[in-house]
């Protein structure tokens, strides 16, 4: 199985995308990779025993993460995002990982790579951590702002496809998140959601879900539109920030207080790293002829190898293939 | 001044209302109330000194929190919640506050007080805590859960005067809540507000607010349609629970967690003050030809004493004249 990956994207590429790679081709022995990039950075900072597996493919350019995303990726073609995406469309890879740009990503998904015939629209699906360590993945998480009830339904269809094909969830419950729970709850596009997908055939649509009930697991797959699907994300990114930040200043206000967070250390550390998006990999752009995954741009290796390892799963079980597969059939 | 209050709303009516009454009969000396609820419940829980300036009037129905919103304020007419607001619409009682049933509430703020002639839709506005300790007014909250630009523009009017008048803010920051920074960001509603709020003249409007930075006091008033803006209260409440829960199990996980607690006692609980709603008062219901306060269904005496200060605070400064006066010219 070969994917390609972009070295160079991210706040800490390239060394700890490779940090990443390293430790994907150690715990995935089928794995081989083609890293794009700069390869005098990057040929250093591979293993002795990661050489045998992956092929370095110096790109002369990068896409910065302010770069306007389709400018830069219709005129970057020596970009090693783009360069990477090509390899995608050209069959060389199964899969590709980038920690850059996320609309230059998602633009050469589009452009390059390509939509899943059926699908009108690729969503982004990150997974979010649950108090419980299940996890749910999200979609759209904002790549089409607007979307309409029919798209709702086709990412409904291709989350329940990950959550059970990757994530190993049987029957995945689906949510459609709203601001409340009954049916009639919501604006337009909601309540024509709604009836959309309780007449799906086959799906496991479990009626809204509110995002007070997300973190404690309401469902596997929670599908919304991008520009809400981005609200809750950023909003639950921001309130965590902001309380971590509090009790960070409560801890060390005092000489007591830094006696009690000693104490404490190794609790702290495990709810820190309950919350860590890292462990769930990065956020799956759906719709797609092959996966293409977008880790977080503050990935370090740890989050960038999980990237990796979810792009490997996706491909493996031929994730894009069984959506267009599944679309086709409702479409009959 | 004279208001309405609903004895018998929220989790712990009749109780915690009275407690919150016969505080503010101490604190704001110019107060007079009227209560409607179970006399009989009433009488014994106020202070001696609270009874000079109360009447208590009996009201044999009350609705409750299931109850279908619109249906219960039509035909329970003996209830609290609708002689509370038949006595604001008849003027006997300048402004009205309920802990009771949110969607009743807004039905009997719209068919009995009444809408400010030129206002399209009233708006429900919370005011949520910031890192800071500043706060800010967000709406809508929930009153539409469809919106059209313009509507938006009113919120911002209508936030604004709140903000200056009875926060005391001088020019007030106007944020649209978006999901990105820049001017075209989002979706087809914030992009044509957008547009009207940088052409509205004499507001101070700074642009888009991501939700992310809403808890660092990004801006004084945040406008959105109120699908979103009830998402993201309830994503910040429900984010902020969850983290409270793994941290309660944190702190009490071992002995030696115990220890470690007991030593951050102080700041703790700090924290969790500086997270309560409680202080801020009530949800507006804005828009309204009188001031219309939502408290929090789960209010104790504390919380409520906060909402009937900000109802006073609102008549006093004359809230709904104001909005008035602002809509119409900006209608000439």
């Amino acid at each position: 199985m070969k994917l390609a990956i972009d070295a160079m994207g991210g706040d800490h590429a390239p060394e700890q995308i490779i940090f990443g790679v390293n430790r994907a081709l150690k715990e995935l022995p089928e794995l081989e990779l083609m890293i794009f990039g700069d390869q005098e950075k990057i040929q250093p900072l591979l293993d002795a025993g990661s050489q045998i597996r992956t092929e370095v493919i110096h790109s002369p350019d990068f896409i910065l993460g302010t770069d306007e995303p389709v400018r830069a990726v219709r005129r970057k073609k020596q970009s090693s995002l783009v360069m990477m995406a090509e390899a995608v469309a050209n069959k060389k890879a199964a899969a590709c990982v980038s920690a850059g740009n996320t609309g230059a990503l998602m633009a050469a998904g589009l452009f390059i790579v390509g939509r899943i015939d059926g699908i009108e629209r690729p969503a982004l699906a990150p997974t979010f951590p649950t108090v419980d360590g299940k996890g749910f993945v999200m979609l759209d998480a904002g790549a089409n702002s607007d979307a309409k009830p029919e798209h709702l339904l086709q990412y409904a269809i291709m989350g329940s496809v990950y959550a059970e094909k990757v994530r190993g969830i049987k029957k995945p419950r689906v949510g459609l998140l709203n601001i409340g729970t009954e049916e009639k709850k919501g604006n337009e596009l909601t309540k024509a959601a709604y009836k959309l997908l309780s007449e799906a055939p086959g799906m496991n649509f479990i009626g809204n879900v509110e995002s007070r009930e997300l973190l404690n697991g309401a469902a596997d797959v929670v599908v919304t539109d991008g520009f809400t699907g981005n609200m809750v994300l950023k909003t639950i990114e921001g309130s965590a920030l902001s309380i971590f930040s509090m009790l960070k200043t409560a801890l060390t206000a005092s000489t007591k207080s830094k006696l009690g967070a000693l104490l404490l250390k190794d609790e702290l550390r495990g709810l820190k790293n309950k919350m860590d998006y890292a462990e769930y990999g990065g956020a799956g752009l759906f719709g797609l002829k092959a996966p293409v995954i977008k880790a977080h741009g503050s990935s370090d290796a740890n989050a960038f190898y999980h990237a990796i390892e979810q792009a490997y799963k996706m491909a493996q079980a031929n994730v894009p293939a069984i959506i267009e597969s599944q679309i086709a059939s409702g479409k009959e």
